[in-house]
């Protein structure tokens, strides 16, 4: 099964565009969500053809989505994460999957990835007909003092969720810093509070969640501080202060804070070192560009995850958003191409859905500053409703934001912030702008009512109604 | 502030055509849903308008769809499932609500209706420049032996409502028959579960729920019977048992099963004679024929709610769909027609929500039967996934069945049976197949993923990919 190519010159390729599509050779580098989703797809199309993946970590398939869950003791083990282990992949679909083997070259000339073995530091080529790059996103870790101290975690691989729940349970640490007020924050958050740290959040902007606009964000403020969240906002993170190593405090621009467990969620990068180097195109938030059927620049490479930018179906420019969902269509979408299909990968809308503890959130589309920055002058509204009939046992309150285009009352981007039921809601918002529907067409749309499940107009309904241009 | 013209034959109006729309008189028959959307809208555009509104029973603005979790006791009272009362139409609205009055004719020749008091038996007419029509929908009721015995109801106004609850705290029934396996049916058989009697609920179709193919209806019968509730399919009404009046049992083509509560879940009937008998076009189900403006075939006289009829978008036919959601619909447009402007209702996908205990069914638009009907070639796919991302807790078990056309793949019609999040997902659905979307375009959109809410691809979009036309 192992196809190795150890003499690093001896890669035959040149004459690959003959070769018959059920007889080339796939080589993916990262086997994540991306990776396995293209390989995996290629294997159902074609049972014989050699694939390859290269993972530098040591699993597969993970849900870095469900690392703060298991952090807060909400999943049994590391493994419930895990979607497909590297030995299925090899022996129920005979993908040759290699963790801990690092690509370090991408050699488009010859057709052909250096790769090192990280388990005794040895490097090999490996040669392909077709290359996937599915190399994922990092989280970003300012160069500043005090940032290698253990105790300092940046969420990314499932290694490092488990490295946190260890270091919970071995250090037992009471006071956590979380710095950035974004999704892997407010998941954070909310899962150290279920192992009783004291727990602050530090962030530059005025309220948490800057992918919302501020007004909804300061709801979800709101809330964490009920919740027992320290918020110190607008707040620049200055360094980290330690003792032996180990941090014990966060310093920002206003004020220290001590800390035994710092998380950062910062944001991530895409991880697009390798395919740069290569010469391959990538774009201004330095993510690989890809076109709608995730081909890059260089020829039988494709790229795909969170290291691909996708194309924003209401800003009409290309964005990089390291999500789950998205990395499992552009895999799928990749896998379809590489085996001879024609399909297409029509675009994201910037849809984010998360919960802290009781209050749920939601977006996609536009927010008003993204809606200024593409230009589209708009009108918003919001408004409050409640998720279920307001006399039915749990009904509790929600708050819908709308945008809407003043020039043809096209529906541009919603924000939800609600109790239990709110935030699916969104993807009623996402289906109405990805078809182009005005806020008319929403508001008089024939969507689900019963006491249960909605009040007799559902929220997001009402919100369209007040965007309905006057007749 | 009453305005009622005593003198029968003293009625004005020849001349309506000329009033100024801001002094024209509304006359509205019915003060549920439908009938005070419409009244409340007139209201706020129209500040000086007479508005006069008939209702037979004593309740305006019900929720009707809230009565079986009144009598399951899960509502603290009656009274909150009245959104507003009469006196405060009249005291915070200048509405001039009449409970208790019958609208027993409608003269278009001379534009007036005639009136009977409920209260005193008196009778008197009433003139109008508008009229609106929002008479409702009746319980179908059989007329068969013992039909009229105490204790077997129809659920339509919140009267006969409160009598069930009544009846339950008085006269304690153990043994409660059901007839008819739809919403209501469904509904009922929660409610009186819980107050520890013994259902069961006949039908004479295979599978409970006929608005869903039997396949998914299946997966209801099954989970009732789980719920223990006794189920007698394909058996037929035959009549009712009683003794001293009070009824004691159903008698079916196969069996007779003792009673001392019947609850007649047989479907609804429009309310149009009234209509009919005043020359005003009525469709195939006995609806009152309204365009899209809710403007009937008589001039000024315009129809909305349950009596009336609805376009359906996906079958391109004219429907009689009798739910709150669609009434508040049809009330809002033709108020704000009736106020002079120029809205259109675009029409109904049949959307269709309910819960059994743990149970969520939802469906939209055509199902096979219907298709079939409709003359649209289709494919349809069933598949099985969760609500949440598996090893979250509370994930449950969720199936998704969707038909899309066979000619361009466009959506038709979804149907939804699953557990806690499952059903409300139907709304994606509606959304998608009122914009015209293909099975591919819901497969690659931008869905809200997070492991708390939905798998990684949401169990439509799985659907959605089994029917992409193969590329």
């Amino acid at each position: 099964m192992i196809s190795a190519t150890v003499d690093p010159d001896g890669i035959p390729a040149s004459n690959s565009d003959t070769i018959p599509m059920s007889e080339r050779k796939l080589v993916v580098i990262g086997g994540d969500a991306a990776g396995m989703s293209a390989a995996s797809k290629v294997r159902r199309e074609h049972k014989n053809r050699e694939i390859v993946v290269f993972e530098r970590g040591q699993h597969t398939s993970f849900s870095a989505c469900g690392m703060p869950y298991m952090i807060a003791g909400m999943v049994d083990s590391p493994d419930d994460l895990i979607a497909r282990k590297p030995e299925v992949f090899r022996e129920k679909q005979n993908i040759d999957v290699r963790i801990r083997h690092e690509v370090t070259m991408i050699d488009t000339a010859n057709k052909r990835v250096r790769v090192c073995n990280l388990a005794d530091g040895s490097e090999f080529y490996e040669g392909y007909d077709d290359l996937l790059i599915a190399t994922g996103a990092s989280p970003v870790r300012p160069d500043m003092q005090g940032i290698g101290s253990e105790g300092v975690f940046g969420l990314s691989i499932l290694q490092t969720g488990i490295a946190v729940f260890e270091y919970i349970r071995q250090q037992n640490p009471q006071k956590a810093v979380i710095v950035g007020g974004g999704y892997i924050g407010i998941e954070m958050a909310e899962a150290l509070l279920t192992q009783d740290m004291d727990v602050s959040l530090i962030d530059m902007a005025p309220e948490v969640m800057i992918t919302m606009d501020p007004d909804m964000g300061k709801l979800i403020s709101e809330y964490m501080r009920e919740q027992g969240v320290h918020l110190y906002l607008e707040e620049k993170l200055d360094h980290f202060r330690s003792e032996n190593g180990r941090v014990t405090g966060v310093v920002t621009s206003k004020r220290t804070l001590d800390a035994d467990l710092v998380i950062l969620g910062m944001g991530v990068r895409p991880n697009s070192g390798l395919a740069e180097k290569a010469g391959i195109e990538t774009g201004e938030n330095g993510a690989i560009r890809v076109n709608k059927r995730m081909e890059t620049s260089a020829a039988h490479i494709w790229a795909a995850g969170d290291c691909a930018e996708s194309f924003h179906l209401i800003s009409r420019r290309q964005v990089h958003i390291a999500l789950g969902t998205v990395a499992n269509k552009h895999g799928l979408i990749a896998g379809i191409n590489i085996s001879g299909g024609n399909e297409e990968f029509p675009g994201v809308t910037g849809t984010a859905i998360t919960k802290m503890n009781g209050l749920e959130i939601a977006r996609t589309g536009l927010n008003e500053k993204e809606a200024d920055e593409a230009g589209i002058p708009f009108e918003s509204t919001v408004i409050k409703s409640k998720t279920r009939s307001g006399y039915f046992p749990g009904s509790g309150d929600i708050t819908v934001k709308l945008l809407a285009s003043k020039k043809d009352n096209r529906l541009l981007g919603g924000q939800i912030v609600g109790a239990e039921g709110a935030a699916k809601r969104i993807d009623t918002i996402v289906t109405a702008i990805t078809s182009g529907l005005t806020a008319r067409d929403l508001a008089y749309m024939d969507l689900a009512y019963a006491p249960p499940f909605s009040p007799v107009w559902d929220p997001v309904q009402t919100a369209a109604r007040q965007l309905i241009v006057a007749v």
